[in-house]
């Protein structure tokens, strides 16, 4: 099967910068799969992707060898066996508050006897290869959100959950969720010790520690707390970022 | 009628910020429209935008004031007057070569008596206004895409086709088809030339002069030569380019 | 944020004629958007649209100052999240029950602490303005489908869920549900009776009534039994009943 | 081969209730197909359908025994051929305005040796039958629109070409054409004599007179005068009027 | 309403060839309901097709006498709902484990008051007739897949609910389930002896027996086991296997 | 640039199975494109594809190593320039009968000076790379059909047009053209005389030799005459035929 370089990536010190796709395109997919992230999210929750477009995004991504991922839209079962049938080669899942949720979470990511996911994957077994059913369970990633104050409670439950490979924090909810208004680049001091604390856990635990960034400069930031995976914002903000520098220089 | 706004700010001096669409998407499409260009351009040459989705992207641009226009992928009526039946309020057509080309073009923009446009369209009423029929040959703009030699040779005969609105140059045509190497910012003295001969007879024939830029720079520099639009690059292009800065900055 | 016209038309006596969306279609949304009515509703539940296709539908909605507004396919949080990600200014949500399924529904269109609605509205931004967030709570509409008999032993327990603004009748469901063959406009007194205790209940915990109807003639007496809005068929039902007069015109 | 039942219609009489869809969508133009017409045309110019919607539209309307027509973009082979390989048993040509364009068009209708429509036709052979290729030349319908001032010089010329079926009139392009504003009912008597004339030769040439109309109204009227076919506006239309019908009963 | 003829060839012997369909395309499921299977599934789970298509895929099926069914992505009841209002006749449901999917999974299926089915199939209606909600409950098949251990201990209680219609094994999860590699063919004797018990369970209860196979050969030995319905592999495997059969033949 | 191994292939001798695309899904493309085939061809004449779907289509088939081509709809420059961009490597034209149809088709495949191609190819130089306007000329091949009696009279006029590298014979149309029923796999001596003709023809310009076949034992013969290419029917057929005969074994 198709070796899952971010395990190595994660294992040789990280600093995965990873690409969120919001646009249902393969055809913005592609563009971004080619600028040089190591992966590459579909994010079919705040996104504005459902799965039939997301089928052909993953379809552009694997043009290259950038790895393919898949934020879901919720914690269920159909739609995270889905997204890795179609080839996702992890599952960020948001909301994961507490040790119940986590274990459905993971268990939809393993075949049996790990878990409960279905077999047929008839793009999984193309982009991964024909022993794609023997070692999928070791090579797709499960990464729990956790961005909640009830999460926060439960932490040690939530990352002991076995075959979990790692954590994600969405900076905005976790603010909101303890008090805080959500902020893509956290300041107060509260929401910061809060990812601390969820960034120690997860070294606890020996799992791979990911986190939204608004771009370039947070993630160097938190790549230098000891992230191992940043998300650069998405697409989507990039190219409007980009499009008000544009006009800005344009009559500058 | 909903007014034309790019002839006014024509007539005000111009430096309009064009934006330029090339993924096939309205969700982008939507973000482009609310980055503050005036007008937006879904590009049905180069771009992978076809009808369709060119349909649901000038909806997206309706959303908000800019105004909404089409680079139809050739001369051809059919595809001209469906965009224009889709409320695209500015045609630009490439490969305008000569008097007999610049005549077919701009007689698809135009109702009779004036040009030989169909009668039917269904999202122009929408968009523009019940007294669409009466005054859609005043409103929409037809312009024309000066980029190969044989153009060169013919700059008095297009531009004085009657009711053509304006010229628009494709520097990497242009370069490559008087002998240069395409380049978007283009450096050579004879391209340079060219430009300059075409951005004269536009004055002369009293017409909106219009290019293609690599950016923001680029558009600075032209406008401040006297074009009226400049295009910033396209969306994917400036999407491509933060990718990229943002990586660096995150390994920085 | 952009206000929530519907609010000011319910303090001001209501009488909402709402338009009701099943064809999966941006062109069909952006014509009846077009057509007078105050409130535009996407059907994801028995119209035939999912969520890609209600993406730029809300933006057709979006050209015009309808309000635009969603029928989820259930009372499910990713699918109610999504399409108030998209714009929607209001969820009507269909079989809610009892006291745990209004909670859950309420929740899911509320941000911390009110309920557990994820933060990340791109288009909801757009189209709502930069405080979206801080907002959004106050702005968008949560409107439950009372249309089964377990609802109608809860009414008051559903109805005085905190932040609830209102309640929908279904006429057909809830004539199967107490024993009646479902009809459109329903005769059985059994039925009127229960749509009377349901609007009584609805005025009593002062919730928005609203209801789904066969048409202007019986949208115009629901009105005159004080409700707030009544949806008018719906635009496919309409074509059909449009089509059939037209033939039978033709041959007359 | 499956018949065309419209040729069995024309031999009875005619009064053929013509569909036309402008919606690009599989599910409103399979509700029209079942509202009692004996045709669906699926309007490909100014309707805002392309020929990949319009491929599962032709699905839709062959779920019913409605004979699927398509009125083309323009006068061009290519769309031609493909909306016939794509089961259209009838094309509706715009702008055909002199003999040239009459052959070009009728052409791209036939196989050789007749005309020059190349060989494959997947789906016209599921919808026609094992025998498509052996049939088809005399099954399909070639019908031409009439809709200029030049086309009215050239009548004759136009109407006997060879295995020419009929002619469409195009009521608003028409008046336009010769000097009057766009009205889908014509009442200025310049104009109503045009289509007279235009009926006239029809006649002479024992071609199938078509023409399309406002509504059931009009096409009362126009089957009196001697039409075969009238398509009744298109369903967009219909459903926007139905829309405000519905607001106005309603609000009254 | 239209009969669902798969009841009544299970009454006279069954040995229904069942296509399954993954590619959502309506164009290849036009193809395949051409080919001359009695039945047509869309596969929403492994295959990779979502509603939006499936409507499509639905509707392809319907100029067709093929029976129109779906196997859902989940035991989901906006899902099974949607896939019959669309116009499936049979609902394949994976996963189903116990006593209370089971009983949610069926109720999902009918309405009040068997289930809880939500009124409202415009599709439904169209392609079954006037009639279709008095008459659904008695037309549509549900079918529950048997294909995990805690399936196997509660045989007796899924398959004793009330209006359940058949069962249908799933080999690969139902191999990997009990302890061997998923083989679509199986071998291994403890997995052959699970599918008899299923079987022999089905017969008990008089429900309809339904299986996966690897193609015509398997499905020959299982027809002649007694199994009513086989599906024949899938239609892009089936696809893939004679695309390699023809390279090697070329090569020959 | 990537390297067109077609060239090479041929150069050693060919026997290059092609496969060819109906459908319009990327999901069935990219399902061929790893059966084997050494290149791909997205029929957008007789197929059920147009642009939108081709671009997802030509990213299916970049994930693996075959070659992507285009069958386009007609000889027109438009539609041959997009698919270009899109990344096709090579253009299969359909109905070249003379010298200046064959000169305008080369030259829309040619950037200047060798023709008029526009410059802007966004996937084609992803997929292509950086270099991709300078060498596309010498890349992408330009490959003519004839298949009429006009082209068997034009045979070295067509064919001595500058950097066409090949032709390709379309047994139905030329059977047609010169007075036979079209059959997939002509038996009438004139029809295989003709094609030897325009094979011996091929050879004498020393031009790439191919042919649409039946399927592979068409294929094995024509390779054995000294076809460089043969289609292999298409994905449609193939799959059809799969389903046939295993409808048949199951039933035997």
């Amino acid at each position: 099967m198709r070796e899952n370089k971010l395990r190595q990536m994660v294992a040789d010190g990280g600093k995965i910068a990873n690409a969120w796709l919001a646009i249902p395109s393969s055809i913005s997919a592609e563009v971004v799969a080619h600028a040089g992230f190591p992966s590459v999210t579909v994010d079919m929750q705040h996104g504005m992707v459902e799965l039939q477009a997301a089928f052909s995004m993953f379809q552009a991504i694997s043009t290259t060898d950038a790895v393919p991922m898949a934020r879901v839209n919720w914690n269920d079962p159909a739609m995270i066996m889905k997204a890795l049938d179609a080839g996702a080669y992890g599952i960020i899942c948001p909301m994961v508050n507490n040790r119940e949720q986590a274990e459905a979470f993971v268990g939809a990511c393993r075949y049996a006897p790990v878990g409960y996911r279905s077999i047929g994957a008839p793009r999984g077994a193309l982009y991964g290869g024909a022993d794609y059913y023997a070692k999928a369970n070791e090579t797709v990633l499960a990464i729990a959100m956790i961005e909640t104050a009830e999460a926060m409670s439960n932490l040690d439950e939530i990352m002991s959950v076995p075959t979990l490979d790692g954590i994600y924090i969405g900076p905005n909810d976790l603010a909101r969720s303890i008090g805080y208004p959500p902020k893509p680049d956290p300041e107060e001091p509260e929401v910061v010790a809060a990812i601390d604390t969820i960034l120690a856990a997860a070294k606890r635990h020996n799992l791979m520690a990911c986190i939204h960034t608004s771009g370039g400069d947070m993630a160097k930031r938190y790549f230098a707390r000891g992230f191992d995976l940043c998300t650069l914002m998405n697409e989507v903000g990039l190219m409007a970022q980009k499009c008000r520098e544009a006009i800005a220089e344009a009559h500058s």
